[in-house]
C-alpha cells in the first residue's frame, strides 16, 4: 500500500468507541468535509442531523439490527428531496449523499476520530425508525447513520485490493491476470 | 478551511486536461483507493473498467451530454449484482460503489491527477450507451464514470459549508443560526 494514500487504507469501520466526547470544533469540521463533496448539477442535496442527545442516540441504537453500537455522536445523513424540483437532479440524491458520508469518514480518520456507516435507505422499516427519532419532514430520506467518538479498539490499514476486479477497455478483459496465470 | 483536511478540499471537478497519459502505476494506486471503500456487509460489489482505448474513450463521451471532454483515462465504476444473491447486500450497491468513486476522485488529487465524476446510473439512455461501449453483461450496471488525468486548469480548495444544513438531534433545530440571527 502507498504511504501517501493512509489517508485511505487507514479508514477502517469502527463498533467500539470511548464515552469521551467529541469535540464540536471537530463535529464542525466533519461537516465542512461532507459538504465539500461533489454532487450532480452540484445540487447539493444533503442535510446532516448531529445527535448527541441520549435518548435519541438510544432509539438510533433500536432502529436497526446493526445500529446497536454505544457511541457519543451520530451524523445522520439525509437527502432533501425538497431543495429542487428538477427531476434529472432528484435521480443522484443517493451518490451525492453517499459521496459526502464517505468524506466525513476519511476526515474523521484524519482527526483521530473513528466512524462505522450504518445503512438506512432504502429499507423502510428503518427509514421509519430513523425519521421518527429525528423528527424528519417527508421530503427528507435518511440515507445512513455515521457512528463516530474516540475508538476503544484499533484496526490496520488495508486496501482489500483484488485485480479480478480490474478490466480494460471492456468487461472481462484482464491481461494482468492471464500473465501471472 | 483546516488545513489538515485539504485533502478533501483541494477535490474539485475538473474538465480541462492534458493529453500527457496517467501513469500505470497511478492508475493502479487509484483503484487500491477504489477497494479500500466500506461496504454494505463487506460485500465489495464493485467492479472497474479502465478505458485508454481511443474509439471506446470516443464511445464514452457520446454516451451523455455531460461526457464530453478530451480526458486520457475513464474508470467506469459499476456495480455487479452477480457477485451475492442476498437480497439486502444488493440494495447497497449504489452507496458502496459511490464510496469507492470519491475515494478514487481524492485519491487523484493526492496523486497531482484532476477528475470528475460523470453519472450514469439510474438513467437508462446513459446505462445502456457506457454497457454497449464497455461490453458489461447484464448483471454488472454502470453507476458512473470517473474521467481522470493530469490538469490544463486549476481551481482552487473549497468546503461549501452551509450551516442551514446541520441540524442538532432534530430536524429543524438550528440554534446556532439563532444565536446569529
Amino acid at each position: 500500500m502507498d504511504r501517501s494514500l493512509n489517508f485511505i487504507f487507514r479508514r477502517r469501520s469502527i463498533r467500539k468507541y470511548l464515552e469521551t466526547p467529541v469535540e464540536p470544533e471537530k463535529l464542525d469540521l466533519l461537516l465542512q468535509a461532507g459538504m465539500a463533496a461533489p454532487s450532480a448539477m452540484n445540487t447539493k442535496p444533503w442535510e446532516f442531523v448531529v445527535v448527541t442527545d441520549t435518548d435519541r442516540l438510544a432509539a438510533l441504537r433500536k432502529a436497526t439490527p446493526y445500529s446497536g453500537y454505544q457511541v457519543p455522536v451520530v451524523i445522520a445523513v439525509c437527502g432533501n428531496l425538497g431543495l429542487t424540483h428538477n427531476p434529472t437532479r432528484r435521480l443522484f440524491w443517493v451518490q451525492d449523499c453517499s459521496a459526502a458520508t464517505e468524506n466525513i469518514l476519511l476526515a474523521a480518520s484524519e482527526l483521530g476520530l473513528a466512524s462505522v456507516w450504518i445503512g438506512i435507505h432504502p429499507i423502510s422499516l428503518f427509514k421509519d425508525a430513523v425519521r421518527n427519532a429525528l423528527q424528519l419532514p417527508a421530503s427528507v430520506i435518511p440515507l445512513c447513520l455515521i457512528y463516530t467518538g474516540y475508538p476503544a479498539v484499533e484496526k490496520e490499514s488495508r486496501s482489500q485490493y483484488d485485480p479480478t476486479r480490474i478490466h480494460w477497455d471492456t468487461f472481462g478483459n484482464q491481461p494482468h491476470l492471464e500473465d501471472k496465470a
